[in-house]
């Protein structure tokens, strides 16, 4: 498969990488029906694992069985599907040379209101399941965010020498100066990408920011430079600018929902703003088959576009 | 001894596992009365750990010998026998090559009200008692939760790098959010169930559950959803369903039951459910060794039938 | 990728592989022109090594730039591409994520007469390349062969550690009972694709046997046993057979051919008595571009036919 | 490069060095404007990771970008150029030979008020990515100062195996004594030098100190003794004598500055006091590009004066 | 120091090493006189090992010193310095940093006549005395030549893990078909100098090839298809080309001279032919300190030229 243009400017921002995890990093980027443009669109279900089985699958049975994720990255022509380790293993030897793999390694849980994650898989699992990458969370702002970030320097560490790639999904969540609407203000989620491309991640996931501003000291600054925050678009683009003045790749989720059609203008802001692209777990998996087929159809174009 | 079409049926569901692991579990499925109907019957005996010698065995005095244990298992043709390191060590020359044991490797004891477990054995030494797996057990929930978690991956990693299967008691106890009803309301259970399985255990241990529905953000979606958990059947059937939609085998205990009659009820009903089978210890050897043997027969037959 | 019926057959075959190692073995069956029908036509370039520079490129001087050989894998849509270290470095970052790589492991050169091979590289690097797998030449007869082997058994643990696939050149040569006529007759050719099947290897390469027959006991149950070796398919379908029944993969090189025509009908023989496919090396890069384009199309057309 | 007296002089005062370790230290102290004089300007950029990107960027927005950092430190004639892991792997590759780099291995965030820092990057990957030394921030007061110490000193032991020089940069911090008027006391800073002189740190990093005394203890001797304390230029003075009398190399940087003249007059009373130099950051990259090498070539000229 | 155009392309031939072992090869290539030129030359001083310190350093008495050769190699601006562990270490505190070293990992002597070498260094020591890369030398065409071979990979790895390069002296010497007019054969030096490309040399060092033809194969191919080797500079071209089309850099020794006039000669024509550069030792410390001061100058005007 021949490396587009885009793919290869791509692939020069990771310029100490090794032969091994530019090639991970390639498959992920020629993968699917966005190959080759630079864009990626990403499956994760870790929601059973997040927030409970019925809560995730109920609205959708079929969805209750592991295979069932796999086909829907497959048939939808995703560029990757991302889940914890019980639920790749169910799959891998049926679909995983079929569809580039993530291996979540660390995950919460609904019954705590621990404000970190357990350690649920390691790089060498991702290995032995043939992933092209981890992926692992931080809640930048939680009292466990160092030890959390401790942790994920010896993952990337060692997921470099493996030749995978590193996803790093950075959600600031609680500590002593995010409330609610902090932990999607723009300049704490523009703050959060930040961090993990310091710490060394390949592809970062962020949510989609507001136009909420939340420490004093950053307001001040947004304010006297006149950081245009305006419109989603402006805010993306202010993520990309945040994240090595683009050079690493920023995926978005869809945030919360009301419906389809404000679902994809989230999606439209984001790629005019320079997005990567998305990352869109429970709206894909909560519908019937063929709506989300549909559903993921329509983002892909927007992301081609 | 050539395996049956089901027990292939259900190793084909761990795709991604060892020769080596596969043969234990096929060691497990093809052993005893129950040896190849894809159920399993086993004997766990850490209670003396748990609540102390006299609580456990003063009813039944002979039952202070391990070898009673091993006995127990290899007489009534149970699938297998769980417990303690020491208690393993005590029979596993004379009776180990009888019967396919699992070294439970934390326990808690009931001298501390702290909601852990100690770690009291290891994959190594499960290898060295010629074990076929490892049991451990959880408390989602809990605030032990996520470092259970963390030991659990590496345990799990380990012991299939050994060959070994993994068995996960997953035992909702504690938190900010469960209160004693929670820890057996439905939702919680098949939610402990399915955090097992994304651990990547191959065996699931849980309770039975009860109709109580506890997270609030749960409740409403079972309602919503119209899941039907009137019966111990269907919540058997739930249960299951969260397990990998069945592609994990899950086994129940018997709950706290007033007599012999009630305890084949729940029994009938877990097997109409789909249930793997059950784990049965106090039932087992807090009653004369003749009474226990004939109770066991008449549970084997409920899982055969 | 969807992996065609053919391809999942023979990953079947490969039951007790990790999912990683599988994935590979797919990727390289998926792959080119031959992607899905489970035939393979592999570029091997270590003649430098092997005969010198000179006597290897000087027919077509752009040979001698190591881009060459994998610009003509990729274009001619060749399954993969095999070579030594410091070749597969020159151009594993600009090529290696558009065609499967091969690292050969071992060499030997024509400036000795010792029937051995020198390490020229390791599973670490293999991966750090990125390959697929790695490939090992044996010398059964030889009296290095044991040592051979010993270190194979390790190189093949390794690959399978990291997930890579054991391609294994199987070459008689040498040693008290094989002259020149030997090295090529078809008891010895089959008795050496055992070998390496026996060794663990995914695929196995061997010369295309002559009607020959080598050692006295085993030409007497040859003979006695009338087992038909009367033309090329007759003996690649023995070679097949004495590779686990076809359960492994054999590639066949094309001989020492005196014009392309009776290359070509070699190869059809091959492939009518059942072989996996081809490697060729000198007659591909020691010919013009163009030629060597056409020449490769016309064997995938003859292993697709 | 010959080596200067000056440059040899400071060379002998690491006499247990490895002499890979004393080259890494003589390429940092013969590199750039200030090469040969025994004097050193390093601009360290982990202000985005500290206070976050628009806070630390926008000011100046092509400082987004990690290569104007690396491209400013060379075009000033810079001794070095100190980053964490994620910045120095965007330009590890083009401009890493230009200018000797330090990885930072640990780094605080905004986002908490933990007076700790996180692990951002391992020696291993300092050595990988070809840097002279490895930097890491130590809290002395801090309720975490001893668990920071004492990963330190497993750092400082990886990084003279490595042949690599460790800069420590030592900053009081909470704890019970110390107020914020503390964190730059005199005694207080002078105690923090000898702590990473102590841990056995090649070059130190102190903030300048003010002539407040905070300790009771402390107070009275300096009262007693009659230490001059009344000049800056005293002051950097006393803080070389705490640093083993001048037998190790400390840096300072510029305190919170109102203007660009104070800033100057800081750095000329520092040097008047036998400081070895100065660490800029902010002041560089929150002006103009042209502004702020105007700056640093003032500043370079002081240290040379 | 900014790399020249010239390096660069050289550094983009090397396009999987690690940045560190690219800084390694930048700084000697950015070394000295002929530093950003793309060419080097090199002072290596093993012969008092190899022939004995009287036949070696009688001639100049002040060479018998170590420190002598640091200073000759710093005073005459060339690109390194070789030499194996005794002397390095005698010199590397203080000369190390004003020169890149290489050290020589195996030396011949005179009072064996087996063609083999023994090991007298490790990368190990190579790191912690600072040098820029290995040096090591194999005979291919000896009985020992496969074990060099063998041991020559594992160095090579172990030597890119640890961010140097690794420089191949390829001397062809000895078995069955090498006279002595073979070794130094255009046919076998090629040949000698691919060998070490493809075992991941950075850098080869061969001797001046004569327009000798020693295997009757590779003669046969030189007279088909005319390869000009009627001059030294179309020679060294012809290695050049042996030496993956160029990307590989190549280095010569001066051959066995009757006087400097020649020698000038000699180098000249490599020169012309597209050689790397050269090695020089006994025709440098076997003449007086400003003799050989000229001599190196007037060659590194002819590398410049």
């Amino acid at each position: 498969m021949k490396l587009t243009p885009e793919v290869k400017r791509i692939l020069d921002n990771y310029e100490t990488d090794s032969a091994a995890t530019k090639a991970n990093l390639a498959r992920l980027l020629m993968h699917g029906k966005l190959g080759g443009t630079g864009k990626l669109l990403i499956l994760p279900v870790d929601q059973g694992m997040e927030h409970g089985p019925a809560r995730s699958f109920a609205a959708n049975p079929a969805a209750y069985d592991p295979h069932y994720h796999y086909k829907m990255a497959i048939d939808a022509g995703l560029s990757a599907y991302a889940a914890p380790l019980g639920a790749l293993e169910c799959g891998a030897v049926s679909y995983g040379n079929q569809i580039p793999t993530i291996l979540k390694l660390n995950n919460a849980n609904s019954l705590s209101d621990i404000k970190n994650q357990a350690i649920t898989g390691s790089v060498q699992e991702a290995a032995r399941l043939g992933c092209v990458g981890i992926g692992y969370t931080i809640y930048p702002g939680s009292d466990y965010c160092y030890e959390q970030m401790d942790f994920l320097q010896e993952l990337i560490r060692e997921a470099k020498a493996a030749g995978l790639i590193s996803v790093v999904w950075s959600y600031p969540r609680g500590g002593p100066f995010l409330d609610k609407a902090g932990e999607t203000a723009v300049d704490i989620c523009a703050y959060a990408a930040h961090i993990a491309a310091q710490m060394g991640a390949h592809i970062i996931k962020v949510k989609p920011p507001s136009d909420h501003l939340c420490l004093p000291a950053a307001k001040k600054v947004y304010e006297d430079q006149k950081i245009d925050i305006s419109t989603l678009a402006k805010r993306a683009e202010h993520i990309m600018q945040s994240s090595f003045a683009g050079r690493r790749l920023v995926l978005f989720s869809g945030g919360e929902q009301t419906n389809d059609e404000t679902l994809y203008n989230t999606f439209q802001s984001l790629k005019d703003g320079g997005a990567t692209g998305a990352i869109i777990g429970r709206n894909t998996f909560q519908r019937k088959r063929e709506d989300a087929l549909a559903m993921l159809e329509k983002i892909v174009n927007i992301f081609k576009g």
